[in-house]
């Protein structure tokens, strides 16, 4: 089921800005028996994203009862915030009134195989590179066609993610999860100051995980980890098996982190 | 007026592709009278853009009767053609047969000042840089926030445009226009492998001016420059008056391409 301005319909204008230049954001929200545990998260970040492009902000207490309408029968759902700024006069100017449009949608969580999260899955190292926008990083904007041809590198099933770097070659995300390694007994994850978007699920990583470092995390330095693992809002801890040739074994910070996203109350997978 | 997919419609699938990632192309095509001069180049860089993105090319002649058809009764009229890849599947990756949407929408060209063309224009020094990916420079593809946000820093109406760098302080290009710098007696235009867009006009240009140099063109020179002009496909050659405080003249050059912009047919704006 789907909203647009509240409104139940699936259409957009088709001069909008979000399909005109991509001018606007999104989060996409993982809900488990009508409650969204990381729903505060996701608000803080797209107040942030509204901030930064210059949106007004959404009042959150009206997307709730937009996200309870349209999750309603639908025990796993995974929700899909998009705000744009709307339609203006032609050209980049921002229009000085936006009237944005708000999209709130509903989907049945994607089946994902159980042994992902026991086994642990296999990435591909994607040859595409995130350029470097100190503006734009961090933020859940809909500018995503690095990710689109990243996504494209690959067609094996057995594949499950890619991991994207920087031009200097440090390890930044996944094509749609951030990462996590391990190296020694610290847990590290990259930064995203100047690419790459600052998950929600990281972030309540890293507040259990106090002893984490967020720094720049080389490829050559990542590819010998400990562990490495994925987060993602919608698939949870996904421990990695193989990136390319190099294989991995999930760890205990892994299988901890597991833990606490089913503490979160995400019950569905079994690691 | 507007198609969408061939029929008379003004909206598109809040699923879209375009929407959800950006993931699509556009362009912005002067019509004149029932004739768009630029028309085989503009779908010359649609081609292009297509084979980059790996969408399906569509038909040329199919575009050029839909054209005819929404731009009827409007004597001066911009064309926007966009491209999407359609609705798929949720997530990054490419559906395997894309049905593409194609938006074909005309609007009466904005009224531009005359003096702009015989005096040239002010532009604002943009602190907006633009991020530097091989994969995506040169097409005109949706992802454009960047230039959202470069037009945004300046909301004076006295100024037209703003130049825009790259990170190593080389000029690109404006927001929505290209940039000619005369220095000595060579017309160089910054290269647009690594960011920018290769426009239309610029190409055409390029063509008329064989001793034409494309190269790297830091800022410092650009600013010391003999003439600076900037070329849109929509506004044709639009002398530079001022970037900043620093003052230019329109000059022989600049001169010589309104000319060779009205001898294609455009023949609104007297210089």
């Amino acid at each position: 089921m789907m909203l647009v301005d509240g409104q139940s319909q699936d259409t957009v204008a088709a001069l909008d800005r979000g399909l005109l230049y991509g001018d606007g954001l999104f989060e996409t929200i993982r809900f488990v028996g009508g409650n969204a545990p990381l729903w505060a998260r996701h608000m803080q970040r797209l107040a942030h994203g509204c901030e930064r492009l210059r949106l007004p902000a959404p009042d959150p207490v009206l997307l709730w009862r937009e996200a309870l309408a349209v999750t309603q029968g639908i025990v796993d759902a995974v929700l899909r915030i998009t705000l744009t700024r709307g339609i203006g006069a032609r050209g980049y100017a921002m229009p000085a009134v936006p009237h944005v449009t708000r999209i709130v949608a509903a989907f049945p969580l994607p089946e994902i195989d159980a042994t992902a999260y026991r086994d642990g899955v296999r990435l591909h190292l994607c040859e595409t590179r995130l350029a470097e926008q100190p503006l734009l990083a961090g933020i859940k904007h809909l500018n995503r066609l690095e990710q689109v041809l990243a996504r494209a590198e690959w067609s094996d099933p057995a594949i499950a993610e890619g991991v994207l770097c920087d031009p200097h070659g440090n390890a930044i995300s996944a094509t749609a999860a951030n990462l996590f390694a391990v190296i020694g007994d610290v847990p590290v994850t990259p930064r995203v100051h100047r690419c790459g978007v600052a998950g929600v699920l990281r972030a309540e990583l890293l507040a259990a995980l106090p002893q984490a470092q967020v720094r720049d995390l080389p490829l050559a330095e990542c590819l010998v980890a400990g562990e490495l693992f994925l987060c993602s809002s919608v698939r949870g801890i996904l421990p990695v098996q193989a990136v390319g040739d190099r294989v991995f074994a999930p760890g205990p910070v892994a299988r901890a982190m597991q833990a606490h996203w089913r503490g979160l109350g995400f019950t569905w997978e079994q690691a």
